[in-house]
């Protein structure tokens, strides 16, 4: 370990870089103790450097230009919080390969280039860690880098966007519409003003990728795993769930299945006394299963500005004291171990919760009940409710069907089925259920 | 790090010692790479050589004498796991100087001679590892002292002892006594055949002191925090507990009040729906406080075979591809900081749940409310229940009292005085409410 102080320079100084920043000058006695060595925030670099900031520390220069930091080789490590993929590529490979090491926490960066990132990282000699690219401030990338090590990991659960976890516990705490509960969210700023990625799935796919590539030594690109997001989801689904005794949400999985592969993002009935369910607002939970550890399970802030920033830091003085290279290294030998096979979506099998609405009117029942029987969907419980509740429309009726469990091939090719009838109004909603 | 296979000696072979064998058996491929070398078992010390034993890796030298491996300059770590303090103090010491590594599970041993034992590696050069003293396979020694480096942490709080953990939940959901319980754990193996350390809170405690120190660089004997067990609980306080919407837990914390430490464990009430009343069985949860990750809460296996040798097996490929030396110094140095001094056992405020057993006669109720008044211990609520309860004696009463908000000293000054009223029978039990 080197007895001269790190030189740290940030890339984007948004909220999170703030957040860095303030660690970085407020704690920098500790900070050092935990290092070995001083840390030294020598260089920031911002969009725009004449915009209003709440805080900058004194005394470092900021500059619109990353060759300012690509060019000083008095600088050690570039953390790099600035989003998207295309700067954030470019600039990335500029820094690994000027000599610079690099933290960053940025998931879609890493989920879509980081084997090329990590490529060009070996060739150079430089070490990548990104932590707070996944679930902020919980420590999912080190446990199943460094604590979970002894173990063939089985399984990956969790919660892993925090928006979509706070729209949905909203949604059913206060009463609240699908729209009213994301404007709330936009208002608090758990949501971005374009909210698609968080809504969609996208945002957790990424997450669960990159912790899909730690584990199982698989690429699983997001566009090939079951990714589903809970932009249909209504408030008459949540509370129906619960009447059964179910939360909604928004579950990342992946896992080992018949000795494949089997990795999801969707929205998922829960049983309402797990963890799971009692994961609120924009809180995150990851389940670890490893063969030796069981069951590990890690909850917390799963973004905001200084949980993020603590995961940022824990990379940082990873990096100073010298353990990360070490980490990063086993990370790069991990890719050359066999990759496992994908199992194909239609093989699992799961509980599914089926929600449409439909015409309130004779045979209707005898039409859907058909369908599920000739694909081989056992029905476990039905609920038809009345079509009073308001976000039915008028001579409608809202079916709610519980299925056995049924593989998903089967499950899909009936749902396509019942889409189809002309009772049947719009698309229906179906849910896999946890267990 | 080091070309040359890690050349590994196991002192112990019970429960935990198989577990990291057949690890390092079974798993070797995935070891090396996670451990970027070899990783060599190359012999085993055990009290006697000829107890027939479940798993005995093949070609592995098994000796009873320490010293094969204190003269053996072919081996760099030993995996010491043994209980006790008394050979386990004297052959880690050994082990040390004579330039070997220590991976330990023994909470006893670096609860009461961390300091020795830090200060014997500091010298030579040595690293000690000890995630497996806390929490099992639970990474919270990891979470300190790597995941959280950018923190301030401000409070430690858990439920540390599976064993108690078990009989609190079994006497509940199963309708059980104590002693029925007890017996059970006993049975199961989750406690040994003198259970003493496990249930009046000494183990707890150990582990509690050892996070105590990594956190607040600060040394709390166990004798000198707050430290009471569950055995003096009956189904009855576990009932009337549950009917008030809580859960009784043996819980240990550590946090920062009033620039004090607060360091205590012991059975408490805590809320029926909070994640530490959901901890069930032999599970263990810690939830760890710093100012910027918020609250992370990590749960999991907190003893057990498997569970620990996971942990011990992070330790050892933490050690085996260099990452723990950096951990190590960076626990060495956390030493020099200030520590922090304790709050007075007195000082800090609760509520709490107070039982006693009184004579059913006219007058006692005055008596007691008497006492509680003078020592300005305000009753938010009471129950005194019909002596019909199994456990209650004849011709007596149990009263259940819930308190506001009052300091440790009026309360233990009031419970003095109420033990020694007439009308009490036996002694009143306290515990404290979370929150």
């Amino acid at each position: 370990m080197p007895d001269h102080p790190l030189n740290i320079a940030l890339i984007g100084f948004g909220t999170v870089g703030t957040g860095v920043a303030r660690i970085l000058a407020e704690q920098s006695e500790q900070l050092s103790v935990r290092a070995g060595r001083e840390l030294c925030l020598s260089r920031i670099v911002v969009r725009d450097v004449d915009k209003a900031r709440e805080f900058v520390p004194a005394g470092v220069p900021v500059t619109n230009n990353i060759d300012d930091v690509i060019g000083d080789d008095s600088i050690d490590l570039a953390v790099q919080l600035i989003g998207g993929t295309d700067a954030a590529l470019s600039y990335a490979g500029r820094l690994l390969k000027s000599g610079k090491d690099l933290v960053t926490a940025n998931k879609a960066l890493i989920c879509a280039h980081g084997n090329e990132l990590f490529d060009i990282a070996a060739k150079a000699g430089r070490t990548i860690c990104f932590e707070a690219a996944v679930a902020g401030g919980i420590p999912v990338v080190n446990a199943i880098t460094t604590a979970l090590t002894g173990n063939r990991i089985e399984t990956i659960e969790g919660i892993l966007n925090g928006t979509s976890n706070f729209i949905l516990t909203q949604m059913l705490s206060e009463n609240q519409t699908y729209e009213q509960a994301l404007r709330l969210a936009q208002q608090l700023g758990y949501a971005e003003s374009d909210p698609t990625l968080d809504v969609d799935g996208t945002d957790a796919a990424q997450k669960l990728a990159i912790l899909t590539r730690l584990a199982f030594a698989t690429d699983v690109p997001v566009d090939r795993m079951v990714c589903e997001g809970i932009d249909r989801l209504t408030l008459a689904d949540l509370e129906a769930a619960d009447s059964l005794g179910y939360r909604i949400k928004l579950l990342a999985v992946s896992k080992i299945n018949q000795d494949r592969l089997e990795v999801s993002v969707r929205p998922t009935l829960v049983p309402d006394d797990s963890t799971l369910a009692q994961t609120n607002g924009a809180d995150n939970t990851v389940t670890l299963t490893g063969h030796a550890v069981g069951r590990l399970r890690l909850s917390g802030a799963g973004a905001g500005q200084m949980p993020t920033a603590s995961a940022v830091m824990a990379d940082v003085i990873d990096y100073a004291c010298g353990r990360a290279v070490n980490t990063f290294q086993a990370v790069l030998r991990n890719r050359q171990q066999p990759s496992l096979t994908g199992l194909p979506q239609e093989e699992p099998a799961h509980r599914y919760y089926l929600r449409c609405t439909v015409d309130d009117r004779p045979h209707v029942l005898a039409d859907v009940t058909d369908i599920l029987g000739r694909h081989e969907v056992s029905i476990s419980s039905m609920l038809q409710s009345e079509p009073s509740h308001p976000e039915t429309p008028d001579q409608s009726a809202r079916l709610i069907i519980m299925t056995h469990r049924v593989k998903e091939g089967r499950m899909r090719a009936a749902d396509a089925e019942l889409d189809a009838l002309s009772c049947i109004q719009g698309r229906c909603l179906r849910l896999s259920v946890a267990g």
